[in-house]
């Protein structure tokens, strides 16, 4: 089979526009499990290769209303994984503020749960108002990316140490667990120490499948070394492009295969009949943003203190932080290039946190990833509806079909698990 | 209503009886979630108040298959929330190796999922195998019930910093948060600092409920203080009637309303159509068990290292230790009370580790449990099946509706949550 496109659902709950929740009919409530359900399956009945759910570990008013109310990513799938049968289930679990045995442990059971379907999207938690939260000091970003690599080093460990099927259960002879078939890991680092092995056995995937995100050099060289898929943040054909060529050059560079590593920007599809009516859409989602919180939305968003800056005045020079470093970088180079105020970030901001918006009809919307796609900017797309569902709706009903009819994605689901739906074989045990 | 039963299902995943899995028929893997739906959805048709799941936190393949394989507890009870309607879902989580910001979370999104169904069984970890998995030392038992009372309470404090109805999403003011009603916890005590608040809303319960099974002095102190449930670990009736009255008196000292605090023994019901049959049944689960591991398994559950010891010999004098304070007291007052071998004490503890165990036709198991019902020896039970999914059914077809008949045990759902069961009103959010 062509190479075809691969499509995340980024399930932020009220859709990714800061207030796509004002929409009529749209979902407003992230704790809603029924609501979330029915999102889920429009995603499977859509084909996508899996659902995709961020993670904060502070509450927040002001930024995105996900910040203030959700519900926690593990739990959500684990229950999401009994209302579906082919859809991938991703979370995001922070390195910074978890260990290694339980990571392993709860992505091995979503793993068994879903039938092989588990994603660990690997982050470190640039925002240091989480820290307040687990009565530690914020590592900074070196720190915390050095302990990620290690983290990660003892998660796929763990998740070796049973060869598969130790589990013999043999009524006959009374034994259980091939004792010979699982070994201790016995990991002593710098910054963890570990005996294992896990009290769960080795999961359908072999290993769940690792998703990253980081953009500075610590995460890309982590995600060229440990990621099957790598979320980017772009906003322009341009950049995504080097994006691409970077992320297949750091898993050269880490010594890997970059055709097993799927590379996704997240886009923000705003979809109408026309050209026109999608951007009059994009108009009334934004008319909803009071900006009375922007100054304050864009120091969380980049990591710095805006407050003292005039909204309308140019977009400052400002020295990168602990926090939000990749991100920060990629919004302050664009606005500098472009001479941006500082309300055009903001409106950015506003609308999909800084990530990629794509107005447009249908066809657009298909032409315009599809350009992406065939000329070396991404392997796909992981998309961020402004609201649900008919954020999804239309973009299941309308744009799949075209991307179908150009051969550029699946009719219907060929495999079971989440690596069968990316191209990727089942880990195998180690030698 | 007349005072009634409460009934939880001790969900150990291929049965308590250490053998129970080689009968033939049985569940043998407890990473089977479509075997696990099944068993719930039995005990929902059994109108069991709860399934209850323990945990543990270290691989140990000598002592009972569920501690060689298991899910982890909030996936599989999140994934169980979406295959029932009614029945209560709790979980053993450690304060040891938790956080409380994280616990208090998950538990008010499981509470969320299921619809105000969710209980937190509150464990220290007595097992200091599991300190080696977390990379760090196993604190002693004063200071792990130290933790876990300033643990409960941040907890709490983190489930009462929303308001209820904090969430508004008023589509015409854009008023998503009523950020009056959401305040921070500010904690900063011994052993945890935690600003909050959580970034969930108070959930249907207003709080999840709480059980716990802790024995030794600091652990009754501590159920005393907060716990909704009691698990208690008796033998005989004598035995039972103490620890319910203790119960009471514990609850009572902490200044509660024991009417609202439901203990439970848990017991290991061995059914028959005679009680012939039923003895014959467990000695062909004994019969199951080998005893090369008979030291071994004594020494995990007893925390003593036994391994000099003959099997055939007295149980000797042993000082309890830090792990297994509570378990261990109640074994060994018995065993020098009636003078038992090693092996007698090995037997009980290969039977149901050493919980009661119960065999009998389902009309003596009937007696017998109304019998301490009405004898101010248990609220209820927990159910610990030897194997599932027949040790649960035969209780749910025969045991049940004698104890329906008698009045003694619902005959449908009455309400909707989990505290309704427990005939307990919706935590008020704090005046």
């Amino acid at each position: 089979m062509s190479r075809t496109m691969h499509l995340g659902l980024f399930l932020l709950g009220t859709g990714s526009h800061v207030a796509g929740w004002r929409h009529p009919g749209t979902v407003t409530d992230f704790t809603d499990i029924a609501a979330i359900q029915d999102i889920c399956r429009k995603a499977e009945d859509g084909l996508f290769d899996f659902i995709f759910m961020g993670d904060n570990l502070h509450f927040d008013a002001s930024t995105h209303p996900s910040y203030a109310a959700r519900l926690e990513p593990m739990t959500l799938l684990a229950n999401i994984a009994a209302v579906t049968q082919r859809i991938g289930l991703g979370a995001t679990i922070s390195t910074t503020f978890s260990d290694p045995f339980s990571v392993a442990r709860i992505m091995a059971s979503l793993d068994f749960i879903s039938h092989g379907r588990a994603a660990w999207n690997v982050v470190t938690t640039a925002n240091p108002q989480a820290s307040a939260n687990f009565g530690n000091a914020h590592p900074d970003h070196a720190t915390r990316y050095e302990r990620a690599g290690e983290f990660v080093d003892v998660v796929r460990g763990l998740w070796d140490c049973w060869d598969d099927n130790a589990l013999h259960a043999d009524r006959a002879s009374g034994t259980y667990i091939d004792a010979n078939a699982v070994r201790a890991l016995d990991h002593a680092g710098a910054h963890y120490t570990v005996r294992g092995p896990l009290n769960i056995p080795r999961s359908p995937q072999g290993h769940p499948v690792i998703s990253q995100a980081g953009g500075s050099d610590a995460g890309r060289a982590l995600a060229g070394r440990t990621a099957d898929i790598v979320f980017s943040v772009v906003q322009d054909f341009d950049a995504a492009q080097a994006a691409y060529a970077q992320t297949r050059a750091d898993v050269i560079a880490a010594g890997r295969d970059p055709e097993k590593v799927t590379v996704l920007p997240g886009v923000m599809p705003v979809v109408g009949r026309t050209d026109r009516e999608a951007f009059d859409l994009l108009a009334e989602l934004q008319s909803y943003v009071g900006t009375q919180d922007a100054l304050g939305m864009l120091s969380d968003r980049l990591g710095q203190d805006l407050s003292g800056y005039d909204l309308d005045g140019p977009v400052p020079e400002l020295s990168l932080t602990n926090a939000y470093h990749s991100f920060a970088s990629v919004m302050l180079a664009r606005a500098k290039r472009e001479n941006w105020r500082l309300r055009d970030l903001y409106n950015l901001v506003a609308a999909a946190r800084g990530h990629w918006v794509l107005c447009g009809s249908a066809q657009t919307i298909a032409d315009t990833l599809a350009h992406w796609f065939e000329n070396g900017a991404a392997d796909g797309f992981n998309i961020m509806p402004p609201f649900f569902s008919g954020g999804l709706d239309v973009f299941v009903s309308d744009v799949i079909p075209l991307l179908q009819e150009r051969g550029l994605f699946r009719r219907s689901y060929e495999g079971t698990t989440l690596r069968e739906h990316l191209g990727l074989a089942r880990v195998a045990q180690p030698a």
